[in-house]
């Protein structure tokens, strides 16, 4: 990355997700996407082409014989394929030892928005004697609340238990079941099923005369690739293992 | 009213709300305060003073007698008392049949914010798909979901049922309980409370691409003041018994 | 449409909206795609095809020919191509007097929900002291405020002043150029342009102690296909010229 | 504060804002109301009744005297009065330079919920390409945008600019005067005027597919007072000068 453009590779390039990481490194004037390699091609198309960083969003049957490659070959990778475990996660560490100078991103979100959501709510959770979780979504999704709704909330109990807060307030004692959401870690969650709706997400905090809001909105699928784009541009900085994109997130 | 300034008397003139009615009739230019009743004082001051319309915000033990004697006497009522069941509705009925041109409003909520709300989900509902009801108060409220949400949801569920509407999309399939709120007449509610909030209510509809979003916030208790001046300004063109303030509002 | 089933036939079938209207008429149990016909195919095709009303999204200089021509074949038309001014409406009018039964709608905006917060905004516009419109798109867009908001803002402005209310209360004496927005007719209208979203509007109406808010999300175009498939389930039952899709909408 | 309890004293105890200090300081578990002094009173009660940190809401022209008294007396102080320019601060700092150990806190805003909107929105701007700021209040404010708005515009820049990013992206080539808001070192800044609102300001942050909202709303005047409790608590582990109750909430 000498002359402050990354030459990019992208495995998993032609599946939806990948083809708008290559429209967004494309686009990207300190990178250039030098190999775009898909299942059934060579993957050894990235040494050729000297990529020093490579995206793969393929599968987890591909994932890791692809990130071995990619270690083995002093490439970086930025990581949003699904299915690590303790057990993978320790693999790559192994492999990365031996690659001094190698850094690899595994993310499972790379949502800025989600992840600032998450760490500003956190952030002012001490603050607030009430707080709520509201997240909305398309009715196709089968799960409620979404990852992230629980994530957030568990992160909001944290920091209420560091700072030493009590339960939140609620002196509901009459109503109908599941009115006051669920509860997770002491903290209410909701969440909502309309139709029109991508994935959206609102943390409410309260106090005496006031409340905090913090609300993400992710509209179009296409909201991921700043996120990517960031890892690309921070993983030669952070050699060895990195699970979270909120790491490379400067902050504080 | 012959020179189109009200001659108002309230009973219940010193409680809190009582007192507020006061100030509002006080500073509106269309209407006089004649009377300021309340227990212990002697009620025939409204007739005294020539009261053309009553306002009473007093008790259930009370506001039967109260009523019985503005009718006698000829003065128009605006109530928000509450304890009005049919039986009682039917007495009123009874009085009045023998008091033609005399009015009575029975109003549980004279928010108009409120009203409108209801009344605009009812009839955007026909139109969407999805719809969900939020409803977001003060820690300290013991009821859950709030009657106003659970109103709102059931008002939905009819217009619904009328458009020939089937059940609202929903695919959760796994999840905690009480995430997806609680089950109004088929309509999802969800109840939040927050330190800060004092009474607030939100409607989201959505159908292919679009949301439509119908949001009452009522931040000071002083919001039911104006309901109750268009009940005072109302009443004389409507003689016999009225029941809810929407009747008042012209809005087709 | 004897047996509730609309035969439809749809020109410009092959243009970006075309083809959602195409795909949204398949969707529906009440409908049958009979005809997609786009510029160098021949209009004939609809008639062959039976079609009983036709979706014309086309371009101003093709429109009038393509109308005349359902017209004269006694086929409905639902018509979302721009361009309509009095002298077209008034040639309309004249060829649709000769053809009894036949009916023609031009609606500028197929988005039920803009209708809808237009509609809820004038009617709840006589009831609050303040009101102001602000709207929200990507930046890419040209004008501000938006023709919608403008609208909006007209369409309160008028219903105020038929309400007899006064100039919205307003006591900024010092402050920024623009702070306060755009005036429309008395209205403030603010507009906003940010990467991510699509096209927003919000009305916000307050008195004292409460607000009511009402908000349109458009979040993706297939928004406006609803509002198309509801103006062909209603045009059979409206011969001759209909001008805004809101008539058809059953509001009060 | 040898035994976790702060003794208390107020300055200007009896005019709206001290009373509300007053109030909240009582209510608290870790403090004791020891002193509640205003204009005619003699200030020597303070160092009577053993305070040993000072709430100051009084005037411009007392302050000055009174927080020479208490850092003579080795009373901690926490101010909220108005009217501090740089001379001021240096007479302060010089008093302080002479009594090791007492700290003095001079906050414009100790609304805890305002402070963290304007160090989150700096925080996510750099991740952002748009952002703007709206802020609404009740209509007899004078000044538009309010100082809040304004004070975030410019942190907002401020980051931006660190962060190397370039102009917010905006198309507008058309359109009415005040469309667009006010511009704030170049960051569009809209303010609303709305009977029934308090004081409220959101911060609209936008990239590819997604936006980030933070929003505070002010419901009630008492919203200061857990900002000044924070004061008071953090003053005493604070010797010297501190300008801006946001260096006493940890945040990072």
């Amino acid at each position: 990355m000498s002359d402050g453009v990354v030459k990019v590779g992208v495995l998993g390039a032609r599946g939806r997700v990948g083809a708008e990481v290559c429209a967004g490194v494309e686009a990207a004037a300190d990178m250039e996407l030098v190999a775009a390699v898909d299942a059934g091609d060579d993957i050894a198309a990235l040494v050729e082409a000297g990529a020093e960083a490579v995206v793969d969003f393929t599968h987890p049957d591909a994932v890791m014989d692809n990130l071995e490659f990619c270690i083995d070959h002093g490439m970086h990778a930025v990581v949003g394929t699904t299915g690590f475990d303790q057990s993978r996660l320790d693999v790559l560490a192994g492999w990365l030892a031996d690659a001094p100078g190698v850094g690899v991103l595994i993310a499972p979100n790379f949502s800025i928005g989600a992840i600032l959501m998450m760490r500003f709510a956190a952030a002012a959770a001490p603050f607030y004697e009430s707080v709520e979780v509201v997240e909305l979504h398309h009715p196709t999704k089968a799960d409620a609340p979404s990852g992230t709704a629980r994530r957030t909330a568990e992160l909001i109990a944290a920091a209420r238990r560091e700072a030493g807060l009590g339960p939140v307030p609620d002196a509901t004692s009459t109503g109908l079941e599941g009115a006051r959401g669920a509860d997770v870690d002491g903290i209410r969650v909701h969440g909502l099923r309309i139709r029109g709706l991508v994935a959206h997400q609102e943390v409410i905090l309260g106090g005496p005369g006031e409340t905090l809001t913090i609300r993400h909105d992710s509209l179009d699928r296409a909201s991921f690739v700043p996120g990517v784009l960031t890892g690309l541009r921070a993983i030669g900085d952070h050699p060895g293992l990195t699970v979270g994109l909120e790491h490379f997130l400067d902050l504080d």
